[in-house]
């Protein structure tokens, strides 16, 4: 645990969140500043500055957490999105993927 | 291979394409209409429709290749991202990963 990581305090329960699943490696939160309805983290429990840090053997793992998740919150549309590195908008050093569940006329522009 | 699919047009090689990697399950190609520069696609060879169809035997193969890529390709900061579906901007329904490399002022506005 690194203490002034605020996904660090929410995996210990230092910090509240609204989780939506958790196993032994992974906690999926609600993001608490959504850019769409419905926004959740992926976070490791493990402290990883990023996507580069992340350890590859909890690759295949942290994909069929998604893939669980939007299956049982029956989310048909969505995007995935990790950015790594603050110029690509990682704004917490601590390992995390973005679940965007997507509706018509969300108004969120993605550029992609 | 689906006939009318343009992925696996360019994964047959009847259309051509750039590539950075290639193994047995995945191609990485350049994205014909980059909206950064070095803006690339992990194509899987397979067609799936979209991230449920991919196969769970491929996900860790498929992070081991984006981490090995991105550097190999000396990439500091990046995005990762998967459309699931139309309305989350999935346009060729073949599966496929984009890697967008970043740079501070490259003007592309991702909102997330």
């Amino acid at each position: 645990m690194v203490d002034d990581c605020v996904f660090c305090r929410v995996v210990s329960g230092e910090l509240p969140s609204t989780k939506f699943y958790e196993d032994d490696d992974f906690v999926v939160i609600k993001n608490i500043h959504p850019v769409v309805e419905g926004h959740m983290l992926v976070v490791t429990k493990k402290h990883f500055a990023d996507f580069m840090e992340l350890e590859p053997s909890l690759y295949g793992n942290m994909l069929e957490v998604v893939r669980d998740v939007v299956k049982d919150e029956n989310i048909e549309d969505f995007n995935l999105v990790v950015n790594k590195g603050r110029v690509a908008g990682e704004l917490v050093e601590h390992f995390h993927l973005h679940i965007l569940p997507r509706k018509e006329g969300d108004g969120f522009e993605f550029g992609i």
